[in-house]
Parts: C-alpha cells; structure tokens; sequence
C-alpha cells in the first residue's frame, strides 16, 4: 500500500483581495502561512513521515511546503520543483478582480471562465507583462509549452506528465510522497487518480492547507481517500 | 568567467550557547536569522543571480538558504540538499561545553581537536544516540561513510566528491550556483580551490552570513574572490 498526501497552498494574498491569480507568483497572506504551519503540525502529529516533496514554482506553493517540512523537521529531504504543478494559467484575467471582471463580461461568462472544463479565459499576448515567457523561471521551457491562458483541460495535459515522470514513479519506488499544490493542478491529479468526470471534476473544491491522504494499491489505484484532521476520522 | 557564491549559515542557538555542535540538527538563533536575511538582501542588491542551491542536511543550513532565497525572489530555483557539505562531525565532543571540555581535558587538548587537521575527536560508538546511522536523512548512506567523528581531513576528503559530482559539474554547465554550508566544508572546498596547506586551513576563519564571492575561469581555477559586503568593494 503506498500513500500519497496532498496539500493545497494556504490562502494568499490574493485570494483575500479577490484577484485572478493564475500564475502571478503572489506570497501567503497571514491566514495563509498560519493554514501551513496547522497543516505541518497536524501531518507530524498524525505521524506522517516523507522522503520527498513536489511543488510548483511559485511561491505561495513552495513557502507552504517548506513551513509544512519545518514544522515537520522534515527541511531535509528531497524537494522537486515542477512547473507542471503551476496553477492553472489564467490568461487576461491574472490580476483583474473577480467582482469586477463579472460586472464587465457578465455573470455567465465569468462562470464559463472559471467553471467549465473546456473554456479558456481571453489568452495573453506575448508583449503583456503578464507573459510568462520572459520569467527566467520558465527560460528552460520551449516556447510551445508556455501558456497563454489555459481551461482546467490544458492543466490537467500538462499535470500528468509530472505524475506519470516523477510522483508514480517516487511511488513505485516505494518513496513517500508529498505533493503542495494548487486548487486547479490538484483537481487534475485527482481527476486522474478518481477517474472523475469532466462535468464534475469543475465542482470539486478542496480545502487550503488541509492534508488530502491517498492509499494506492500497487498499481496505484486509489484504494481511499480522506482529509487528515484533528479529530483523526478517515472520511 | 565562472562565479561561484558561498554562504556560512547564520549562527545558530549553539554557537550562542557555545557547545560543541557537529551534525547535531539546532535551529538558527534570532540573530542567525537576521544574519540571513542581510545576506539575501545584500546579495539581491548587488544584482547577485542563482540558479541552482547546493546545500547540507542540517537545518541552520537550509534555513539560511530559505531565507536567502525568500530575500532574493529566487524561491523557485532547484536545491540539493547534500550530507557531504554537513559540519565536521565532532564525534564525541557533539553537545559538551566547550569551556567544561577545555577544564576536563585541557586547552592543549581541545585546541587540537579543534585547530588540528590530522586529529579526531573523540569518536562515537554506534549505540549512542548522538550516531547518525539511525536517523532516516543518513538511511541510505553505505555504513563505512557514515562518520563517528571526523578530524577536517576527513571533512576535506567527503565534501570533495560533492564538488567534483555536483558544483563543478553545475559550473561547467554554465549554471550560477550557491553554497550554503558551514565552517568546515567551507574550509574544505576553500582549501581545494585556493590550494591551501593542511597547516594554514586550520586558521582560516569564514564569517556568518557574510557571502564569499569566487570568480573562476574556464578550468574552474580561481581568478580571484572577495567578500560581498555593504559596502561594494571587491577585498
């Protein structure tokens, strides 16, 4: 039986404000940073141990994981960062206000932006600041695989290669996986694991900074799944 | 031109305390961590840019390295995480006073455990709790690697493969590369580069949090080297 924990980011300081954020690499809010430090704490008292980490590149990712791995005395082991785990893109939306964008576009269209599998948000041009190609963080990525924007169905292509690369095969050598993650490069991972469908998998919410456990058989199908709380009851 | 960027962790709660530490696993002090901070700011300032951290097992370390890197807007950049760059191992010594150990043993003594290059510590057995066989960052260590204590012979004898392997190769690849270690395996990759004798590395003192600047040429020979500090000149 292998076992696969998941943790989304704590809240930002974007989520507060009630921004777009995609991929614009904005810090944890205080709220935020507390959620990771709770999410450490309660994964060492719960007995949890890892022997490697996989997070995204931005930071909201990265300082959850490292506060997760501190209050852990974890700060030792292997941490892979993955472009792949990047929320989803948002494309001409990244920074516009939620309120605000549906006042513009409509309440329907900003549900199909946020809420339907297959539509995109309007895409980025490659002169926006905004443009992800010109972050050295992205300099080793050809120039195809840089989004523009993205629907949850783009993220969910580009987050399976990093789970078929690099988290099964952690798995497969019986390692100890942990994945900090995002709301969207999440649900693509347990759309994967849950064979969940693309109607649904858009309704999926998954609390911040809650440890989200995973036994996989040794084929890697799920076998359960619960979220690691105080009270300690599998769901 | 190649540049190679060296950091000695910030000073931790036993260097306050002044008890022998080795790879005994003790947090940062305040100061260590405003040590850190600076060192970060300055090297964001000075226009410093990474793209690979290389660092020890031990907690003081990575934790300035985090916090360098929080500083510099560089969180994302790959890190690995080496127990070759660890402190000297100090063997028996890990945890004692260091003014009781100079009453009981003498100071001749202890200068030479500390100040010597050919002469061990005390060593450990194997059943002491202090021994790193039994803790899981060391588990997939070969047995005969695994220090009961270490003279900075030793230290100079396993940081080296860590360069050959891991830094140099980075530089060769014209990657931009940062060191976050500590005293001894800083000495050590010094000593290799600036080809210093067995008797003067012994004296050679490398501040905390204070970045240590190597330019190397195309052989990775050192061309010359200087401290970053505040005020900008090259020493």
């Amino acid at each position: 039986m292998q076992q696969l924990v998941l943790v989304r980011h704590g809240e930002s300081v974007w989520n507060k404000e009630n921004l777009f954020t995609g991929w614009t690499d904005v810090d944890l809010s205080e709220r935020g940073r507390e959620e990771s430090r709770s999410a450490g704490r309660l994964l060492k008292e719960r007995g949890f141990l890892f022997d490697v980490a996989f997070t995204s590149v931005l930071r909201r990712a990265i300082d959850t994981l490292w506060t997760v791995l501190k209050e852990m005395d974890l700060m030792w082991i292997e941490e892979r960062k993955d472009w792949r785990l990047n929320e989803r893109h948002y494309g001409a939306l990244q920074g516009l206000n939620k309120a605000q964008t549906a006042e513009k576009y409509g309440e329907e269209q900003v549900k199909l932006w946020r809420r339907s599998y297959h539509v995109r948000p309007p895409a980025l041009n490659e002169a926006d600041q905004r443009y992800p190609g010109s972050d050295p963080r992205y300099a080793s990525l050809a120039r195809h695989l840089i989004p523009k924007t993205e629907c949850l169905q783009d993220t969910v292509e580009r987050v399976l290669p990093c789970w078929q690369q690099q988290i099964a095969p952690a798995l497969l050598e019986c390692r100890r996986p942990l994945v900090v993650a995002h709301g969207n490069s999440l649900r693509a991972l347990i759309k994967y694991l849950d064979r969940v469908s693309d109607a649904e998998i858009v309704n999926l919410e998954i609390p911040t900074g809650t440890p989200l456990v995973y036994e996989l058989d040794d084929d890697l199908k799920p076998v359960r799944h619960y979220y690691a709380t105080e009270s300690g009851t599998p769901a």
